[in-house]
Parts: C-alpha cells; sequence; structure tokens
C-alpha cells in the first residue's frame, strides 16, 4: 500500500509497530485521531513520551511508582514476611483487586522464556537475592502464570534460593469457580484431586 | 483498577481513547513499550505529534497530501473529465490498487451519518460543487459504502447537484468474486440480477 503522505505513512508504520495492531487498524487509527480535535493526539503523544521517560520503579518491589518506594512497600499494614514474586504491574493489580493478599510483592519484569530470548538475567532476580539475604522472609510465594514460562521461571528461583531458610509456595491450581468438571482440562482436574482441600462450609 | 504510577495511568487511559482498545489492551501496549527501547515509544510519540500538527491536504481532491496538489490530481495523465467520490484515503488506495480507474478524486472526508452526528456541513461538499461548477467534468461516480449512510449521502449528493450537466454514476453492486449464489445475500443478489451485464468471453 502506498500513501499519500508521509506523515501518515511514519504514523502507520510506528502504530503498526505496536503488538496486535496491522497496517490496516493503525491507517484506522491515525484516521480516528486526524478526525478528532488535534489536542487528542497531542495528549497520546505526550503520554507516550512521558511513560518512558518519566516512568520510576520502586526500589523494594521493582513495581511502577511515583515514589523511591511505592505505597505497598511503604505501608506498616503490610506483612512484611510474605513475598508474593510475581511477573508484572497487571499481576500486582490482579492480586490486589482479590484483597486476599497483605504480604509484599517482588516484581520480576517477566518470566523466563527462551522462545523470546528471555534469560534470568533480564529479570530482576539478583534484587530478589539480595531481599531474602536481607531477612525477615518466612514465606516466599510464586503467583506466576500456569504455563511452561511460568513453571520454569518458579523451579528456577527455587533451584536458586532453596538453601535459604524461607518456605516456599505457589498459588493453588484447580478448578476455576464456575467451571464444570466435564469440560476442565485433565491436568488441572487431576492435580486439584490430588491437592484437595478440608472441606469448609464457607470459603 | 488503580495504577501504582501516574505516568502509566496517564499513557493507559490516552491510549484506551483510541477506538477498539480497551483499558486492558491499552496497558498491555504501554507495558510492550516500556519492555521495548525508549527509541520505539519517542518514534510512536513524535510521529503522532507530526501527523496531525503536520498533515496537509490537497487542495483540489482534499485527500491527503505532502504537497499543495497531490500527485493523482497534479498528474496530466489522469482524465480529469470523471470524477470519483470518495469517502476517505483508504477508499482512493483501494480503487487505486485495482488499477481500473484512470480518473480524478474527491475525497468527502466521511459519510452522512445522524447516528454520529455527521451531516452534509462536515464533509466536502462545497468543494465538489466548486469543481462541478468549474466544468470540465462529465461523469460524476459514487463510489460510497454500501450501507445506509451510504445511500444516503449518494442520494443527497444527487439531488444536490442533478441540476449540472453531468452524468452519475455509482459503483456496481452484486456478487463478489468468489461467492456461491446460495450464499449470498438476497438484496445483492436480487440488484446484480436486475442490473446484469452483456456477458463477456474474458473480464
Amino acid at each position: 500500500m502506498e500513501y499519500p503522505s508521509k506523515v501518515l505513512s511514519k504514523a502507520v508504520e510506528e502504530i503498526s509497530g505496536l503488538p496486535g495492531i496491522g497496517k490496516k487498524s493503525a491507517l484506522r487509527l491515525a484516521l480516528h485521531l486526524l478526525k478528532q480535535h488535534e489536542s487528542q493526539a497531542l495528549a497520546l503523544s505526550q503520554a507516550l513520551k512521558e511513560l518512558v521517560t518519566q516512568i520510576k520503579y520502586c526500589k523494594e518491589c521493582h513495581n511502577f511508582s511515583d515514589y523511591e518506594v511505592c505505597e505497598l512497600c511503604a505501608s506498616e499494614r503490610r506483612d512484611s514476611s510474605q513475598l508474593c514474586v510475581v511477573e508484572d504491574v497487571r499481576d500486582v493489580m490482579a492480586i490486589e483487586n482479590t484483597g486476599k493478599f497483605k504480604g509484599k510483592y517482588l516484581v520480576l519484569g517477566g518470566k523466563i522464556s527462551p522462545m523470546e530470548g528471555v534469560g534470568p538475567g533480564q529479570l530482576n532476580v539478583g534484587a530478589l537475592e539480595a531481599k531474602i539475604n536481607s531477612g525477615g522472609i518466612n514465606e516466599l510465594i510464586f503467583a506466576l502464570s500456569a504455563t511452561m514460562e511460568g513453571d520454569t521461571t518458579a523451579y528456577y528461583l527455587y533451584k536458586k534460593l532453596k538453601g535459604h531458610s524461607v518456605r516456599f509456595s505457589t498459588i493453588a491450581r484447580g478448578i476455576s469457580v464456575g467451571d464444570e468438571l466435564e469440560y476442565a482440562d485433565e491436568i488441572s482436574l487431576g492435580r486439584s484431586i490430588q491437592n484437595r482441600v478440608p472441606y469448609k462450609e464457607t470459603d
């Protein structure tokens, strides 16, 4: 496709560099921006610039933060003896939304994925080790994706850190709420029967 | 959802202002940009800014252009007596890709759509009228969407311009190449039998 304008062509090229957005969608988005008031595109442009130039990371948990130490890490009301290892900010937000965890987090920044060229070196493994070495942590909770990459990452971290006097745990896997057994995959169903828990009247 | 960082939250908000992109996709895109080299996001930011501040329109056809008069309008080899009325730049590109039209274009910049609050006033109707008034045009071809809005727009333009000595035509509607009759919708099939054309050995 040949575009009649260089600025349009450049914008389409850059937008289509985003994951999941092809040339046609990129052109549709560019035309949308041209139809709106100029200020919308300028605000988007500015927000993207500020995103990559001004983003800061909490020096404790390595999550994004506006402060040197994020609110979760600074909070006195959270249990510093439980450290939950997650992949990225979305996982922190998802777990926080449940309201069921009152410990602290460590954001790895990804998972080990040889297919995508991500090794332990690109993750915040050193920070995790330093945190455990500094003491005070009783339980390390792996809250990683239930995928090959997530499992590999948990296994790698376990092997690396098992010499320390911490209890290792991982979030439970099993049948999701609302699932019907006949449609559950056999690995999840198998694990959920192996790792069955005492019945409680309410949960 | 509460984001741990204002710049992240601002970026997600602006990205999710684009059509078809929700908060979750916007966050995914923002995280993608943060994982890439800073230069990618800065290039995108710059391209969006330039898009809305530097885009120019051809004064003849109102398509986007890098010059005052676009290449299609400036070309001596194209037939100025045929004027094809289209909705936007994508339609010009689509028709140019077929290689079957050698006339000139006029880009309306949209179609009449009361649902979206677009009336004739927002379209380049004045420019179309001026072009016809200036003479030299024998045929006005409506190449608009085969939708209610496209039909309304064509009808509006026809009513407005029918006093001029131009021939009005509209692109053929019928069965697409590759379609099987039994699966064609009845309106398209009905029109295609009504507007049947002489059989030719090759097309």
